[in-house]
């Protein structure tokens, strides 16, 4: 936080845009010793040019060591120290889905579950992971929940998961889990508030619950529902007043249009489906703001499925694309992702990822090809991700001497 | 703070000197695509030496995008984070010029001004940016003002510009600028406390104020003051309480010594004009203390000029002379700067500077050319420059083991 007042101390108006574009989950791993990662394997002439003319390094966008959640990794990479502002799990599922947060919500995970009808007990967790469609039903079937002076905002998420917003005043999240995590042991926790302060929401929560589990019991797997991650979504300092930025966020996926969102960031509604889409949203908007973040989705999912040839291939594609962005011709353009997602491991992972920084005064190190492996000797070391915004501004001219 | 306790408790006689030289604004950047920077351009076979028998790395003197102002920079370099401890523009205006401050000192900075008599409004922030003889002259007249159970002391800093040291009890420094940054709309500002704690300290400056108008009120075109930066001076942590080490500067400018004097160290009165003078009084007083930082101002100030090749003579003429400073065997020599000050930007900058650390316990590295680029692949890594005042003294073995 004190270094975000720094920031804001010494911003000024930037000479030139700044674009800071994400391939999501781009680090990768050899998948056998000796063998080229994902992007080492994709050809890249456009991402090394840019190494080559610009500066390196690798980046921890939560701290070294640390797999980031998409969340915290977006967020240290626009310059938030995640392991400082901690968006909880319900507010990360309520942002997954788009719904529009607001500050002072309490927002929650929901799982559909199966409750024996005879126990009480959890009978399974996850109702048998129904289907969309049911779990559509389920929601609209919740819109019946009525408490007095507490808006509830139930949402579908996928197969068993929902998710729910409380607004009222003076919600706060100190409340456990009400999944016992066990299987034919327990009925549902009651919901517990672990601070005083947490009260008044944990009452609340539990009439929803009392309503949820009355309107459900008919129901035929998912007859009862379990709530986790209880997380009050404070107010962010925003991008835009830490800097004198004016800030577009190009995505597709709406987990980074709400992380963007939060940071204050404009999310445009034209960025389309397809990458060549977003590049052409860039274009479209590229004299209306300061600085644009354009977000990869697919390098990350293709990653997740252990798809090699099909990561590498989106790899190419956005390398293709790049020289759309550099003729805009941008003060400053950054590319990094904000986690690896190694085909071999199939999940994200804690290998720090690569950074180029291309732009007027950056000051070139020996990087000429742009790899995790190459990135390791750059002139920006490795780092921890929240460093890059105010590098990314600084090359900007957008930062004021520090002192006299 | 937490750090240098750290330090304190561990320190202990060094068995050796220690020399630091710094090259201020050594860091450069190319004046062309693909062109070296000013170091780069520069002939220096002794630090190209140093490199390779030493260990080399990159230096952020303040944060990673922050442009170091002179004060802040030695700070860091010192060991002392410069977020942590602000010091603030009234102090270093009163450092810049060798003001002996004290600690409990109130220190701003003053403009000479213009006031429209008729309206009572600024006219001219600057009073036309007087001659230095001038100032000289209003600084003697306000010799004059008297103020019960205050010390004040008023000095010529440059053109319109001196400074205000107040000596009294209890004076804090939450008070807000009296410039209105405005011409010819607004008389100076109040003089206003911004926290209870500062309200006898405003009420100081407010009578000093007072005073000065009336003193100043018949003269042409400087009729008037405006008051900035107001800073208290706490006492640091001194460095030689928290390493076991005596310290001496060696420095030309008033700001640097002033710097070197707030942290504890000695600030040699025989350090003469040149580089060959302060050489000469490095090897005089080499048997007298165990560290020595030295000062090179030059490479800063054709920087600022954006007078390459004189700016490259600059750094060739301390590559001579630093065999002198080898000759004398110190434990450890480190070369570095306090920020870059490229010629092609002719002001400081927030890119990183070069380091190279000779002594007979440091594990060399793979760097054999003093450069930016070169040093980014150094073992020292990429580090804040808080981190190399205990790598000084950990190779003059002056720090005991943590722990068991």
């Amino acid at each position: 936080m004190e270094m975000l007042d720094v920031y804001r101390r010494l911003r000024t108006r930037p000479e030139g845009k700044i674009v800071l574009i994400v391939f999501d989950g781009l680090g990768g791993l050899p998948r056998q010793p000796g063998g080229p990662t994902e992007l080492q394997a994709a050809v890249t002439p456009n991402l090394d040019a840019l190494a080559a003319e610009g500066m390196c390094g690798l980046l921890d966008n939560v701290a070294a060591g640390l797999t980031p959640g998409s969340g915290p990794a977006h967020l240290g990479l626009f310059g938030y120290d995640p392991l400082e502002f901690d968006i909880g799990r319900g507010l990360l599922a309520a942002l997954g889905i788009g719904f529009p947060i607001e500050p002072g919500d309490l927002a929650a995970r929901i799982n559909f579950c199966t409750i024996d009808p005879n126990t009480g007990f959890v009978a399974d967790r996850r109702a048998g992971r129904i289907p969309n469609e049911k779990n559509e039903e389920l929601v609209a079937l919740l819109a019946k929940v009525s408490i007095p002076g507490c808006e509830v905002f139930v949402r579908t998420v996928k197969e068993h998961r929902a998710c729910v917003v409380f607004r009222a005043p003076d919600l706060y999240d100190d409340i456990d889990d009400t999944d016992p995590q066990t299987v034919n042991k327990q009925p549902p926790l009651p919901v517990v508030a672990t601070a005083p302060a947490s009260e008044r929401a944990a009452g609340l929560v539990a009439e929803f619950v009392r309503q949820a589990e009355a309107i459900l019991s008919e129901q035929h797997p998912a007859n009862g529902l379990l709530l986790r991650g209880f997380a009050r979504y404070e107010k962010l300092p925003l991008l835009t007043e830490t800097y004198d930025l004016r800030c577009a966020a190009i995505a597709s996926y709406p987990m980074y249009k709400g992380v963007a969102r939060l940071v204050g960031m404009d999310v445009l509604d034209d960025a389309g489906d397809t990458l060549e889409d977003e590049f052409a949203c860039l274009e479209r908007h590229f004299a209306d703001y300061d600085f644009f973040f354009l977000h990869v989705k697919k390098t990350d999912s293709y990653g997740e499925d252990g798809n090699w040839d099909a990561k590498v291939h989106v790899i190419e594609e956005g390398d293709a694309l790049l020289p759309r962005a550099l003729a805009l011709d941008p003060a400053v353009l950054a590319v990094t992702a904000d986690h690896s997602t190694p085909c071999v491991l199939k999940v994200h992972s804690w290998h720090p990822v690569p950074v180029a920084i291309r732009g007027r005064w950056v000051r070139p190190d020996d990087v000429s090809v742009f790899s995790e492996r190459a990135c390791a000797c750059g002139g920006l070391g490795r780092m921890r991700g929240i460093h890059l915004m105010p590098i990314l501004a600084a090359h900007a001219l957008a930062l004021e001497k520090y002192g006299a």
